[in-house]
């Protein structure tokens, strides 16, 4: 079977090593003799593995030590509501930056839990940048971002500078970049990206800024009970936690988030000097927020929509498809895409425009 | 490597047929070219998985029409309070059965949503059976049970009649029995025990009573939200799913929900016979809340433990340690759980007594 290089915007590419280990896993884990996922969370061996999987973050991270890692359920989706429960205090209000989707829904969510203030957006030109955020009423509890837009295809080039603490979804650039992560009160993100099979979300959380909300939060939504109970308040995500901890281990092997950050860096350098060369091409995120993880574009003349589509699909290339608020095409180019795939999306690119240029 | 009886409470034994393929999948699956867990939820197979997942759970448990099914996750930790935000009027109250450390839980987070009348409790003899539940006052919105208690191996013997709705957590017990669903307004359950693997929760939601609460339910908490977009909301635990569809086929292949329960009943009659019989143990339920699925024993003589644990490791039985909740042994006999392995251990108990009796 032809290899397939594989865009996919999330649930997206993962280390083939990973998926190796993770399917022997689920036959028969180690020597233990049974099933990765017929075991109790409770048994030494997932414990361990919960363990390293949250050292393993922290660590690949360089979260400073008042940071505590927690693996839940409920997708970033929930985690809107979550951060915003955790974090803005009853009675009180946050800064938020709507630079997409994703913003926008994490703006709806956290209405439950106070006042919201949109304090930047780029909405009126469909999120093609990220806005400048200035300083914000100190009233604010935090300022949230997202920091890589998938959708849109933008990223914040550098994390903002702030007044008062930030709180981000970094669901879809995690891991790709170093940053530093003290000015954070919590970063969390659904681990479908850059770190593991869907199912799971992480939690980064200062526990020094935590619990002072005066709110009684339901016990699902208190990062301070799962705290509590090391990520265990329930039964974990375990196929999703186990792949994620392996592909912790797997980009702690490559060198780390630094290492990364190059090869993601080669691989968006290739794709966007190609969008910017190749005339029948166009990008849709202005280039100072371009971002390295999602590359959106498009064709200058649609007529040829069909054509091209026809000239990846025959070069194995998959998920190439943009989303629908944006059309066109989007590239998404996680930790685990080779620069040799990107390489043949280019190859492709330059056909094209020697065929229909 | 030899054959282990898995006794484990959650997550436990699944089918080996569904390790076997999901394990597959992990890897590449079918003639996708791809690994399951690195393709879009959005994908016609995944779609198409989802699909299939949602219907063979209406089929099996033989639900009226008006039901509609969601994989989601949180498991029923957060189940419990969306069970109460989805149910509970705004200002109004619904009954509670407390039949153990799961009921207590649930009426915990259902606070969250309305005033919660406890109207029976077996607390006071450490929840060694099934209360008996009356008519309850009709202001309340609906009955709330705990089918099976796992921790302290009781079940309803039959469904409670009652005079409003019934709301039903059936983490421990769903498919391993018939029911007649039409007193029920949601039914609801983690994978984890005869489903398939930890990291969804499935919701069998009356669609007719749902949507009546005047409440304004964050999004990821209302169940509405999620039947709007076919359990896609957001991205789902799609291995769990997957692995559950294969649970399900499984399930059906064998004869379905009335097969299953005749080897259930066999196991579990099989087992409590011996502990009946032999005059070194004794149940910790009282016989008519006796549970199919967990069934919870003791050594009248403690001394004994050491060598009756010896024994059972012996015979390569895993998890029988009791809950701490109740002390001595639990044997989970899920469905997937064959009847062999309940004669191992059966094996085990009378040749104990024939060495220490």
């Amino acid at each position: 079977m032809a290899h397939i290089h594989n865009y996919s915007a999330g649930p997206c590419i993962l280390p083939a090593e990973v998926l190796e280990q993770a399917s022997q896993a689920v036959k028969s884990w180690d020597d233990h003799g049974l099933s990765l996922v017929e075991m109790s969370h409770r048994s030494k061996a997932f414990v361990e593995t919960m363990d390293e999987c949250r050292a393993l973050t922290k660590e690949l991270l360089d979260l400073p030590d008042r940071f505590e890692i927690l693996y839940l359920q409920g997708g970033a989706s929930l985690g809107f509501l979550t951060a915003a429960m955790n974090f803005l205090p009853e009675g009180g209000q946050a800064a938020y930056a709507d630079t997409g989707t994703w913003s926008a829904k994490a703006i709806k969510e956290a209405k439950h839990a106070g006042h919201v203030n949109v304090v930047t957006s780029s909405k009126d030109s469909n999120y093609d940048h990220i806005p400048t955020v200035g300083e914000v009423d100190a009233q604010n509890a935090f300022l949230h971002i997202t920091t890589n837009n998938t959708i849109f295809g933008t990223q914040y080039a550098d994390m903002p500078t702030s007044n008062v603490p930030l709180v981000a979804d970094m669901s879809s650039d995690i891991l790709s970049r170093t940053f530093d992560a003290e000015p954070f009160a919590l970063i969390y993100g659904g681990v479908q990206k850059n770190m593991g099979p869907a199912g799971a979300v992480m939690y980064a959380v200062d526990t020094e800024k935590l619990g002072a909300t005066g709110r009684d939060i339901p016990s699902y939504l208190d990062l301070n009970v799962h705290l509590g109970k090391d990520s265990m308040f329930n039964t974990p995500p375990v196929f999703s936690v186990y792949a994620t901890m392996l592909t912790l281990r797997w980009l702690k092997a490559k060198g780390g988030v630094a290492a990364i950050q190059k090869e993601n860096e080669a691989k968006s350098a290739l794709l966007y000097a190609e969008i910017d060369r190749n005339a029948l091409f166009s990008g849709h995120a202005q280039t100072d927020s371009r971002s390295h993880m999602n590359v959106t574009f498009r064709l200058n003349d649609d007529s040829h929509a069909a054509h091209f589509d026809a000239a990846w699909n025959a070069a194995d290339i998959s998920g190439l498809k943009g989303h629908r608020s944006v059309g066109g095409y989007r590239a998404s180019m996680y930790n685990a895409l080779p620069l040799s795939s990107v390489e043949v999306l280019v190859n492709v690119m330059r056909e094209f425009e020697r065929t229909h240029g």
